[in-house]
């Protein structure tokens, strides 16, 4: 059988960056290329007891189906979070369950872009939500995520000059890859933008609870009269990503049609995990959790930064993020990116490329990833000192 | 402002069936209209043991992001499962974790077919995968769906008719709405022109393994020596549905596309349920268990069978189901049957409308499902009762 598959998918082809996440494999490798929450972060003892309590009240709620939108205490416990922590005032229709904060992304897609419509999104930005739109064979067009958010004027220019612009995707909080974040001037400036033109704002923000220093931005979503706003929000790296539980909230059209969509995929996200979720923030102690994630983040990527003082080459530039998992290093103008990083997994030590948050292939970069949450201290200190010894060739 | 969505969602209409569904949130109402397993069935204490177990020893695992294709142990066991049960073989690179048995026909969809393709299924078929491609703007082609499989003259017919046929969508064993089965000889004549026209086939069995009578019938997927076939298993019914998990057995090539189109939607399915379901799969008496459902099933479906004998009208016509969950009720030609659905939601019965499982909504018919695994034995007596006192008119 010769299979001939859609066109969305034929333009989802393995990349370059693979051949060095290949070596991630190899347990002897010192892995900076991973997106994972420290594994010391997960309130395991916690989860252990909810779960068990669970199947002692409740089992059957947790194994028979259940409905779409979500858990509806869950849902409940969602809006008051949002009321309280981020200054969103919703309600339950406006909020539903997704199995992780990624599927808010495709789901969005799906419901409000038709092939060939126009997402804009920051260039770099996250290779799972882009591959989520290129799946869905849609004109994908990057404008350059500055120091402090993405270039107004760009944007404006790519709002106006691209054919039916649907969906303008930002991660204002500790982006990714970059780990920067949006200023509020920005954050006013991209809304008002949206506002002007009639463009829905996709606000991915699965970092922002992992701020170690410096002060809270409020959310664009916190700023939304006009319902512009859909906000992806995520338990992956506050609780636990195993158990795949992340929300959206969105005006209610928009979640209506969101709704069907995830209806007609998983049909609803594992009970269970929801269950886990809404039991876990009615347990905990919400800010002391948040500052014992910080302080674990806070370590790491102090850690981590000033290895990278001490050993690398100060040619080579890098962010010095308030929080999130990630550090974004740039070698200096001329160097082969590719190269330099082929080169620390050959010295087994793993790097994203930067050209795997690119939005085409044909966009140079001369940036790496780095993350900090994953490795341990030792690896830390031991891969910094190798990636400090590697060459580069301009 | 005023939200546009994509072409494919507007297809995805809400449809009449809806007002009567909306009965069944009314506690008094008795509802044959699910398609829940019956909460009987659910093996509590050792999912509750096997939870406790896997937070004592891996939690990490447990808790932490995993690979697209599945948790590799429950990958393994289904290879064998496969084999063992079903005489299919195949290996590991052949077999991707679903959230869900749903998501391999959503995936199916997306990896192989564009909009404006054809799919071709059974008609009536389910209304979740009908949704599913209709998400994906198809070409959706119904073929007569006899008492037992598909009218194969028509499926040969539609295949050479309609421009582009990518799928044929079939679910052999007990199936989704009518409760029959596909005769072997319809397998093997569908597997013949899937291979003389070079279609691909989706063999969905959700319901294969409650078999309460009769015997088992080979699989499609068992007789696919060219690579053709995709076949959806599920959990959801010989475990639990809550814990969303599933299983795609196809050809590799298909099997890489469908985990690219499955990583941009949910990364992985949660991972503390597939290895829930690994667990259940090393410490269950697989065959045993079986018998049990089949037990409750048999004992289920056999009251409902006898007091519709009782007091149903004999000119309303039913299936005798050998397994699966539903029986599929007739009545006499020129009878308005939804107008008989809204006077049983009226007496606080619901049965679907068989206006729910049509291709399109301009397809007529006078039958209507119900459901025997998830009512009582009290709420099937005195529900029959009422459904056999609705009166009907010509």
């Amino acid at each position: 059988m010769n299979y001939s598959f859609s066109e969305r998918v034929s333009k989802l082809q393995p990349s370059a960056i693979r051949e060095i996440l290949k070596v991630t494999q190899d347990p002897t490798v010192i892995s900076f290329a991973a997106g994972n929450p420290a594994p010391e972060a997960f309130p395991v003892d916690m989860v252990r007891e909810i779960t068990s309590d669970i199947f002692r009240d409740e089992p059957i709620t947790a194994l028979q189906y259940s409905i779409t939108e979500g858990y509806t205490p869950l849902r409940k416990t969602i809006v008051e979070l949002m009321g309280r922590r981020y200054g969103v005032n919703c309600v339950m229709d406006e909020v539903i369950i997704t199995s992780g904060g990624q599927q808010t992304s495709e789901l969005a897609c799906k419901a409000l872009v038709n092939e060939h419509d126009t997402v804009i999104c920051e260039a770099p930005s996250f290779i799972g939500v882009i591959n989520a739109f290129k799946s869905y064979n849609v004109n994908l067009v990057g404008v350059e995520l500055e120091d402090d958010g993405m270039n107004i004027e760009e944007l404006e220019k790519a709002i106006t000059t691209n054919k039916n612009v649907k969906l303008i995707y930002v991660i204002p909080n500790f982006q990714n890859p970059k780990g920067i974040c949006t200023s509020i001037e920005k954050r006013k400036a991209i809304y008002e933008l949206a506002k002007k033109y009639g463009v829905m704002i996709l606000e991915d923000n699965p970092y922002g609870d992992l701020r170690f220093d410096g002060e809270n931005i409020p959310s664009i979503k916190s700023m939304d009269t006009e319902g512009l706003v859909i906000y992806a929000g995520s338990f992956s790296k506050i609780l636990a990503p195993g158990i795949r539980v992340g929300f959206t909230v969105a005006p209610t059209p928009v979640i209506s049609k969101m709704t069907v969509c995830k209806q007609v995929s998983d049909v609803h996200t594992t009970i269970l995990s929801q269950m886990i979720c809404n039991e876990f923030m009615k347990r905990v102690d919400f800010d002391a959790h948040l500052d014992k994630l910080a302080e674990i983040y806070r370590h790491k990527c102090g850690l981590m930064l000033s290895e990278m003082d001490k050993k690398v080459n100060p040619k080579i530039k890098y962010t010095r993020p308030q929080g999130g998992l990630f550090i974004w290093a740039t070698l200096p103008e001329g160097v082969d990116m590719m190269d330099f990083c082929r080169k620390c997994a050959a010295e087994k030590v793993a790097v994203v490329p930067g050209s795997a948050f690119t939005v085409s292939d044909d966009v140079k970069t001369s940036s790496f990833r780095l993350n900090f949450s994953t490795p341990t201290d030792e690896q830390i200190i031991k891969g910094i000192d190798i990636l400090g010894k590697i060459s580069y060739t301009i």
